[in-house]
């Protein structure tokens, strides 16, 4: 059976689709500027469950995901679609406003006004189609590709946390503080514009699948390998009180949804809260983790859904 | 409970929404150019069903339904994205591979390009978001808030076999003619542009819902009524052998997914195909049907979600 990442592969190829594959699709727009456009399929027991999370959480996270995706390409959003299809018995309570809520919270922090989308009725699960369209100055968007031997790998922020949440939630725990970086994801939407605007990028990605997927995703783009220093890994210390540090250091390595952003540059960055993790080589496909003076290949064990 | 419209009509008034409640969202592009763009949720078991519809004729009509609705702005349709969760036993067949065979049959028609979207597993059902985008000369796009007093009502051709077709594949009937108008829908992208190339146009939409519903949405929009001969609607010749004359007429008043376009012009129109059906009166609301010297209420009775 091929993987989703495959799959979109051979669409590719077959229809010869330029512009499929990077967080974000890369439009004209005007003369100084381009458009951005991305669109996130949120499932009812496949990404979200109705029993961990509250609707204003459901309605926040839905549209963090889609602005995870305008930052990663160091754009601005400017507005959003919501396709949503509600099963009937949800249709009959509160849901929806209070999702409205949750949503609207986030949006109006980085002023993006909802344009349209559709509202239909579902036989069984809540479905969310967010679309977040953004701009960004002409070409300057950061694509997956651009990455070259001797860049250096960057973080921008602590990685495992989410998934600590999902296995405490799953083990029944209630530590909220935790769960919350899985139920409440921050966007990076300022650091996004910021780092892209010092114009040393070379590649982004946020960070959804999980480090070695993401990473796996931009050495793939970019025709290029990548060996990140496993200690230089910021592991989020919330996970410290839960797991082990072997199961923390696979949380922080494979676990997605931390929506940090994950971006290479061809100068030295020395920014707050970044943080280098590795460098990118001239070995297309190769991507080691580096321990002290053993290396040990980096297999992308972030989430798949096929 | 409320319906989807005044679901709908609630979040805009709540929270401001002036570019929701069209057939597409309208944005600027550039100095001599409109973007518009429009969402469409489809889900088995609503909206379609797998032993009714080939894989393709589920792809060509995911798309379908989307350009119609930027026909129904007068627009030239140019990018599209699809959001699809597949349920693993879907996935594991040749499913996708006809979906996105049928899907692109019809773009190469219209030379929209797949830009991106999002590959998600789904729980249950196949579901489908489909996003297209599409450009018009600034301000020109034709919106359903423009009708006036006195100006004629029109229908781009024959109405109700969608419905019929439905009501045949529910009664276990095969002829495939009428089940393919429900199946292969067309979208009248070509002659929405022509008749808005008019500029004699006041407001337009999609006949997705019903004519009586979506003849109300532009009544409600433009703050008008509504005066139908019901003489004039052009009811499908294919239904006549399978239902009588009463059924027939409410499957053309009632039934939807026709996708023809309702429409109202400032001046008297006379283009092949297009038919006149009634007028636009200055009772705001108040939209009747007219048979001979009698008149009746021409009650919404299209496709409601709740």
């Amino acid at each position: 059976m091929v993987s989703e990442f495959e799959f979109i592969d051979n669409i590719k190829s077959k229809y010869g689709l330029s512009r499929v594959g990077d967080d974000c699709a890369v439009l004209p727009k005007d003369a100084e500027t381009d458009l951005v456009i991305t669109a996130d399929l949120l499932i009812e027991d496949i990404d979200f469950r109705l029993d961990w999370a509250t609707p204003a959480q459901i309605g926040h996270k839905a549209l963090a995901v889609s602005l995870s995706d305008i930052a990663a390409m160091g754009a601005e959003p400017k507005w959003a679609m919501l396709s949503i299809g509600f099963p009937q018995d949800l249709w009959k309570t509160d849901f929806a406003d209070r999702f409205y809520e949750g949503w609207y919270a986030l949006a109006r922090k980085y002023g993006v006004e909802l344009v349209g989308g559709d509202v239909s009725a579902s036989p069984d699960k809540l479905i969310i189609d967010s679309i977040v369209g953004g701009e960004v100055a002409k070409d300057k968007a950061v694509l997956r590709s651009g990455a070259r031997p001797g860049d250096g790998v960057y973080v921008s922020g602590t990685l495992g946390g989410a998934a600590a949440g999902l296995k405490l939630l799953e083990q029944g725990g209630t530590d909220v503080e935790t769960t919350k970086k899985l139920l409440e994801p921050f966007p990076q939407v300022t650091l996004g514009k910021q780092l892209s605007s010092l114009g040393l990028l070379t590649s982004m990605i946020d960070i959804s699948d999980g480090l070695s997927s993401d990473l796996r995703h931009i050495c793939r783009a970019s025709n290029v390998g990548a060996i990140i220093d496993r200690a230089a890994i910021p592991i989020d210390p919330a996970i410290a009180s839960h797991f082990g540090p072997d199961d923390a250091l696979a949380l922080a390595i494979d676990g997605g949804e931390d929506f940090q952003l994950l971006f290479t540059s061809r100068e030295r960055l020395d920014l707050d809260g970044i943080i280098q993790i590795g460098e990118i080589t001239d070995a297309p496909g190769e991507i080691f983790l580096k321990d002290g003076g053993t290396r040990t290949e980096l297999r992308p064990r972030g989430f798949q859904h096929f």
